[in-house]
């Protein structure tokens, strides 16, 4: 068929790369200065430009629409080559973020017992990379996210200095060499219950090592990333038994493979979990331990150790109170952080698609139009469409600031930390432990709302591009069944979000007993302001800008004065689940809105010098926080935040007045995530806009011909004998007799 | 390793059998009674089961968990040997209709010029069958719908008496026999807006043929199902061209392929369009034409016609102007028919699922206890997740009144439709329409509003089950994605809505007018009713039970109401389409309310003989209409149906106490559907419970040892070469000079 550009029929011609590259004309948005914003500054966006172009370049890791079409063993392959390329680019970047490229840059960090320790300076861009990698082959990030982030994380939190030396950096593991590591965490029967994993460790003081066993069925590690092909070691989440007495969970690093033959080690039993809903490259399994010994030295002991007596004949646990439970979880961390990370990234990527395939898709006549020749409207000017699309473009920009802020406070965080645990000085342990608590809170809360809020714009935007968004090359397919895992992994949602508006409650009625709040993102919980809410001398309104945040705040101290009231009413802190749900995703937004104002609000910060820009960024921060008072009207009038009236004649109307403004800028503010077509991976969001030719070609190149003939499929002759068929048989009744 | 059932170690251990099996027997629940209300009356409950196990136990309809790890090659291949084996079932089925096995009871209808047109009662107990299978087998479901559904219907809705006997019966389609039909509307330009279709089919006067081309690319026939590899034959949508004008698009029979050989025809340009987010046992094809010659007979002409003059020498076009338009659209009206009762059984099947699930697990000890010892808590007895999970419960059951009730309605209209256009009294034809009319916008409403609400529930149904519903064999991955095109397809549901809501809005503003409403449906629009929810002196309240309903009806009245209002304040019909998409989900909630109520009131038809299977199904009731008054407490408060206190301390609280309620009869609700575990398909949702155990069998058979041995993938080489590289190589700088 000829190309769209050439038309042979007068009919109504679409004309889809005019409409995209004629609103690129006529916007008056900064692109760069806006992707600076998104970046956080111009040393990042320029960094992440770079990276985007590597990893889209280089021919082992760039993605194409064949992605779509592979089998789960073409998967699990492609992701083995990709992972030993990335290895290659790893010592690469941990020269450049050093700046040296000279003299063992790397190796001085695996040759001696003094050799420093790798910091997070060192990874910086390597993890960057690991970050964009992940939007474009997420089976890909999350392959070298457990190897790096889980267990090497939980050497890095769990471990002592000795421990990370040697597993991380001289046996290679944290450059992807010698030893290939796996997070054998979750069990069959238990997943978010950490504290009831059936996995054994016994401690033997004859023989001074550990036993790791798995006692029955569900206490098989399941769902281990890494583990049912790739992983030669496990950090082990296993019950530390010691003279009969059981410790609880602790960690263990557990040789799995001999890394040279890939043979399974004595005792060690795994199997592949198999097809997953998404992310089948990655090659999840399963482990059963039987009798697997490992000397007392593999279990990590920075915070719990066994010493044993130097006679060798008794043996004691010893162990920091403070941090040893909180640092359990810290390998759990970064991924959380991550996802935040993820969700601005991944939620970018689908609304490029969606928008552009809006400004570009024609279809319906304007109402009145009796002619049939009358242009078709572009679906982006319908109001509903808008609605449909537009939000979903504010949301993944009011990711972004929050998710660098969050990025920084956990480097920050687990800096002091590794510090205060090193130097062995206990004073500097109680406010670092203080600032892991806000950040669990913190990231518990904003890993789960925006997991949540980008699954939801996955979906809702593959239906806003119709049937064309079903079809597997435009790629909302593979996308919304490889992201939704992030609700439930390393820390489902549900959980999450209950255990950080918890403690979000606690701090609330803590807020009587005179504790201040220290961080920013519990500026609702200023004793001044929760008076002033609690006695109505603060009503919400929508007129500058900071409204728009405090509204958010007004709601969070209502809803949590309500919960404290229903649990003294009912005596069960059950009673409160759902409020607190609600609790979880306002403290998410109020955050969001808040890291997003100040970094507009200040120059020096947002890069983005001209008016114009600022001004469409503002609106996208309106955008945001009115689109979602709407959606939760709800609770806003149950709380009395807003009166129906306020609803109707305020809230509506400013959105709806805000839609068809953003709407002008909506090509430019996707082109502002500056994603190539190679990142975005579907040819309906193509840059150029040629939306038919794009997609029909990607559809000819991944099904050509088929062999018996065209339209002739192998399995032709199941239909035609089908067809052929003979047709009731009659029987001659009558020749049977009666 | 062990079965879960002989632990060898003392610490918690899991009893999800005995769980389960322990709510059998405290349910008080009548089952069988149940399953009649569910399955509409005794006979219809009996055929059901007959069928439900023929296509569970045929050993080549079923499917087992090695059906997620098909390829898409492996899905196309067994789908057609299942058509192939439903077209042996199909005139075993209408000779069991016919209660006749005797003497050609099928050969009757093919074999003279006068035989008898199919009714849907010859066909009954096949469409039954199709609507079990579609719940088994989606893509199996829909292959066969497209031949017999869209093909079929677009022949008997827009052909002759004639035609229909000729391509349906005497070539055989109706029996799976001589021709295999598809339905080519969709084009890649144009979904939605039917009318500006560009294929074109122009009229020869000469040679009394009509031509077939495809204008220009977006004008190519996109996503027709079958098209790819399986169908003969084709109704294509097409721009009637007649000496030189354009009469719209009207339906003609296109000859694809040779039924013998299967090789493309003149003129046809056939392709696949390949992979797609589910379904991908459905041949989805693109088709171009080019010069097709038909004869002038093709054209399907019960309401439209093309007539030649006697000489040869001229043609004229007649059409039947009430019904030309309103029936070209008919056959999608089955499509949407047919999905509200799919939202029924795969509602019925994912909820199963999830609730067994969650009464089997635990996870946490009781809050309080610190001694690790105390039994986990099941899942399903927190408040919290009989919120996430059991209002899908209630809308399962919700749906299957409406479902059975539409169906009805379908048949006895498209009935009187074919009564009314073969008989020629134009008398008829006017009441018959104004059905239609309200059919569609019924089917277009219920079809949107349920398979959204099904599409939530699979997706926060598997959340529900962790990690464990995000394995393939657990049936949600593939399930969600088999489901969400069935909001897209046959009518995209916000197109739908917006449609229907449209039509509502204008049948309320012509009540000033006087214009009765007969429906049942439309209750709500009685003048009186609407007069005094105008008034004010009619108020919501929750105490009777037809306060549950009418609540839905004061609401639909009063956005109706603002609707009209801001219409005429702003005179712009867009700026209303976000609360229209408010009035079809309302107005489906209401009509399943409606449906639900009547059949539960009516001891004739409920079946249901017992108080407490009643008083079970009347929770349900209140379960669905509170749970969607809470999540539409927004609406429900800008509107000031309720008032915040009203919420707060009635609604949320009835809403609290009926969950622990309907939680105690759970299991008892799930196994009144009487889904055996074949077609449920998914371990963790298996009858006896044993949940552990069942999934873990399915993932060894589904995933046994590599060919490299046991953990060792296939391309172990990629890994080992990785881990074992040479790192970073040192040059020897000094020996290159300074």
């Amino acid at each position: 068929m000829t190309r769209i550009t050439t038309n042979e029929f007068s009919g109504p011609t679409f004309k889809p790369q005019a409409f995209i590259q004629g609103e690129r004309r006529n916007s008056k948005l900064n692109i760069n200065a806006v992707n600076v914003f998104l970046e956080s500054d111009p040393a990042n966006a320029l960094l992440t430009h770079d990276l985007i172009t590597e990893v889209t370049m280089d021919p082992v890791l760039k993605t194409g629409s064949e992605y779509y079409d592979m089998s789960k063993d073409q998967h699990r392959r492609a992701t083995a080559l990709k992972i030993a390329k990335m290895a290659v680019y790893l010592e690469q970047d941990i020269k450049r973020a050093a700046g040296n490229y000279r003299g063992g840059a790397v190796e001085r960090f695996q040759t001696s017992d003094k050799t420093p320790i790798l910091t997070a300076q060192d990874l910086a861009i390597f993890d960057k990379r690991l970050s964009i990698i992940s939007n474009q082959d997420p089976q890909l990030g999350t392959r070298i996210g457990v190897h790096l982030g889980l267990f090497g994380n939980c050497i890095r939190g769990n471990g002592t200095n000795e421990q990370i030396r040697y597993w991380l950096q001289e046996k290679g593991a944290l450059f992807l060499k010698g030893i290939y590591g796996c997070f054998a965490m979750t069990e069959l029967g238990h997943g978010s219950n950490v504290a009831q994993l059936q996995t054994r460790a016994e401690y033997n003081i004859q023989t001074d090592t550990f036993l790791i066993n798995t006692p029955n069925l569900p206490a098989t590690k399941w769902w281990i990333g890494g583990a049912a092909h790739s992983a030669t070691h496990a950090t082990v989440y296993a019950r530390l038994i010691v003279k009969g007495k059981d410790y609880g969970v602790k960690t263990f690093v557990v040789p799995l493979r001999d890394p040279d033959t890939f043979q399974l080690l004595p005792g060690v039993f795994i199997g592949d979990i198999g097809s997953k809903m998404g992310r089948d490259g990655i090659d999840n399994g399963w482990i059963q331990f039987k009798n697997v010994v490992i000397p007392r030295e593999f279990m990590l002991c920075r915070f719990t150790k066994v010493i044993r007596s130097e006679q060798g004949d008794d043996a004691r646990v010893w162990s920091e109170p403070t941090l040893d439970q909180i640092s359990g979880y810290s390998a759990l961390l970064n991924g959380r952080v991550n996802m935040v990370m993820d969700s601005f990234r991944f939620g970018a990527k689908f609304v490029t698609i969606a928008v552009r395939y809006a400004v570009g898709r024609q279809q319906f006549a304007p109402v009145g139009d009796k002619t049939g020749k009358a242009e078709e409207t572009q679906l982006m000017n319908y109001p509903l469409h808008q609605y449909r699309v537009l939000p979903h473009l504010a949301v993944a920009y009011l990711i972004s600031p929050v998710a660098f802020n969050l990025m920084a406070t956990y480097h920050s965080t687990l800096d002091q930390l590794f510090k205060a645990s090193s130097s062995g000085d206990k004073k500097q342990l109680k406010p670092v432990s203080l600032k892991l608590k806000d950040l669990f809170i913190d990231s518990a809360s904003l890993k789960a709302t925006n997991t949540w809020l980008v699954a939801t714009a996955i979906d809702e935007l593959r239906q806003a591009c119709g049937g064309l968004g079903y079809s597997a090359y435009n790629g909302f397919g593979k996308g919304f069944n490889d992201w939704v895992v992030q609700c439930t992994w390393e820390g489902d949602n549900s959980i999450l979000s209950l255990t950080s508006a918890r403690s979000i409650l606690k701090k609330f009625t803590d807020l009587s007993k005179g504790e201040a709040q220290e961080s920013q993102s519990f500026k609702y919980l200023s004793p001044s302001f929760v008076t002033q809410v609690l006695r109505g001398s603060k009503s919400a309104q929508i007129r500058s800008l900071e409204d728009y945040i405090e509204v958010w705040g007004i709601m969070l101290v209502k809803i949590l004065h309500y919960c404290v009231d229903l649990v003294s009413k009912t005596k069960n802190a059950d009673s409160i689940s759902k409020p607190l749900i609600m609790i979880s995703r306002f403290h998410a937004f109020h955050s969001m809105l808040q890291a997003y104002y100040d970094k507009l609000k200040s120059p020096g910060n947002s890069h983005v010098p001209d008016q114009e820009s600022q001004a469409m960024l503002w609106s996208l921060f309106r955008l945001f926080s009115l689109y979602f008072i709407d959606k939760h009207s709800g609770e806003f009038l149950q709380f009395k935040v807003f009166t129906p009236d306020q609803i109707q004649t305020i809230v509506q109307p400013q959105l709806l007045a805000l839609l068809p403004e953003v709407r002008k800028e909506c090509i430019a503010l996707t082109d502002a995530f500056k994603l190539p077509d190679a990142m975005l991976n579907a040819p309906i969001g193509y840059y150029d806009g040629d939306i038919y030719n794009n997609y029909y070609a990607e559809v000819l190149k991944n099904n050509p011909p088929e062999a018996p003939g065209p339209g002739k499929p192998a399995y032709h002759e199941v239909l035609t004998t089908m067809l052929r068929r003979d047709y009731e048989p009659q029987e001659n009744l009558s020749k049977l007799g009666k």
